[in-house]
């Protein structure tokens, strides 16, 4: 078994609560009052703009052959914070002035921290587990949206053949990595990998909750 | 007015908060359950173990003047440690395979992310607010514990003198750095310190309710 | 005076080493050897390929206003890359196998560190002056190639209108970086503008010698 | 054979360039100039300041168990510039306004930046070759000296049982690291001991030819 599918079969109960959580289940049935998706819409748009810097450190640390997909990755960050605001126009919802959730602030430094100062193995599973959460979640919502929802071209955008072709390529490489590894490194991996879908599903949760700090209001 | 004295005296609202949290306030007052007590034990042995890295990554970036001071706050560090699995004994309480809660992992990675990528003012100010935040906390209890209570060499260890003496030291080289600051920089030097303090009270919230994960179990 | 110029000038004799340096000059007077020319043309592309390590780091910290440019920077090395296998190919130069000499490893290393633990402004500093660095002294060669020079298209690229442009915004965002910073970081900033400029002299210098490592043959 | 044996034996002739430098030799028989001494012990002080920002970095990337010996090596580093402030009185040295020559900047920022962005046990191995080389450097030296040379006190810091027990720690925790290590990594380390090697004989040769800049006087 592949070291990427030996992750997800080994921690199926929590992917589990990942892909099948609240959120993606009520946003595919329909069921998502517009205050939650876009509470969602803005906490994520920020979370994708901070998450590039993940990106450049990752690209910091590569193998020369691994940095022109790493820039294209980034250039197509880009794209998405564009279809984030056009998505967000569509829908009237406003991204100026949005400030972080605790979880939405926490899962970037975790992100950052990890690319600085983890292992470069940890830092390449916690970027696939982020972007493999993201497409199978979005998988699942994808076939209960109407044709004509303003939030499709989003959903589209992780749901679709494109980002599954991404996912899947980085997912063969971090198999690739995962082989040269020693045992002790692909146990730091498996924590990352843990870890970054801890953070996901505490995503989901926040977007649910809405997006405060314990003992503050607001 | 000191650069640290506006600081607290602009987010007044938000350190009394922390300063005067239930968590706090309970442990003053002989009201809180050993398991809550111990509940925020092993999980800030933890976070002063893995914080330990901030500091190291902190005195990289130092000016000379400042190297030797932080290299002796270091070792400190490690003598607190001896302390905490000195009173752990004490209190009957294990040290053994804490996992950390969401909002323990969350600060340290915020406290890494910061000192690797932010700028060393703002390292600095996080490392003053957390510091200082611990000094005035365990002041408030100190005087509520009774004289042979297995908590009073930790809690002395933060509300005695030579700790306060140290926070005071660090405010005056922060003041010191915020002298030399431009706007920009003492803007985001502030958004740092409201962070880490908001991090801070959501630290004595998870000793409160428990250190999970959302939407996990345990 | 804006401060890209104020550096400029308070260096001026440092400057005017770089951009009236022997290798360029030759160069321009086609009485550069190919063994020579190629010899520079295998370690920077070797630099070219590490010192987008830097470029990444640098996006990391920037604000979001800077993060596009630079992954559009980041995408035009891997074209630069592939511009120094075209004319590698051209001139019957291995690009394989390469190592680096003293001065074009520690010049990536200096860079790399910068970008890590520098102030922001002194990273973006060291970006500016490399870039401009190059701009200027290939402007000085590009008069004086024949038309059909099979090393002109690299020529071009740095003494072209396009890189002119590139390079006049990063020295636009790097003066109002400056406005913005105190007297002390202003300072640290120009610290790095001169030791840029002593490595990219010290990678001239290294192009005429040869790439070895001090104490050893080769 | 151990790592660290191994390392020795595939590289002993960098090695022996190194351990039989004539700036080694000729200060083991009382043929070292003092000008040449005191520049090298300028720049040495330099490179000890600068590069305890090395160590605060390793520390923070480090498991556990190695951080209470870390940061005792972080504050032994302030005890070991004290020395040389002592040394240099004795010897009538100005330690004030160094300006570091290109091999020194250049080796602290590739420890940096190897910290920074490396494997751990590529950091570690850079740690442990430098540590090494200056133990068996000095200890060739310390045979040759007068009993009452104001240099020995310098020179036995390093040459002494102290430091080799140090040095021999180090060395086991090295091959713990490789042990677990895979082939790989392995291979990354060895790059490192190499390149370390190869800065530590540049830093002699730049003690016996003087610490300029390539391309400009002084």
């Amino acid at each position: 078994m592949s070291f990427t599918d030996s992750l997800l079969s080994r921690h199926r109960g929590l992917w589990a609560r990942l892909v099948e959580h609240p959120f993606v289940l009520r946003t595919r049935d329909g069921d998502m009052p517009p205050e939650i998706f876009n509470t969602w819409l803005r906490q994520d748009y920020l979370f994708v703009r901070e998450g590039r810097s993940f990106l450049g450190l990752l690209l910091a640390r590569s193998p020369e052959r691994l940095r022109d997909p790493l820039a294209d990755a980034l250039a197509a960050l880009g794209e998405e914070l564009d279809l984030f605001r056009d998505r967000a126009a569509a829908l009237g919802v406003d991204l100026e002035d949005v400030r972080p959730g605790l979880v939405n602030h926490a899962f970037v430094q975790y992100l950052k921290a990890t690319a600085h100062g983890a292992s470069y193995g940890s830092a390449f599973t916690a970027y696939w587990t982020a972007e493999k959460a993201y497409h199978e979640c979005w998988k699942v919502v994808e076939p209960g949206l109407p044709a004509d929802s303003p939030r499709r071209p989003l959903v589209e955008n992780w749901a679709g053949d494109e980002f599954a072709g991404f996912v899947g390529w980085l997912g063969s490489e971090l198999d690739a990595l995962a082989e040269q590894a020693s045992a002790a490194e692909r146990e730091a991996m498996e924590g990352h990998f843990e870890r970054t879908a801890r953070y996901e599903l505490a995503f989901w949760e926040m977007a649910l909750e809405g997006p405060g700090w314990p003992g503050l209001e607001g």
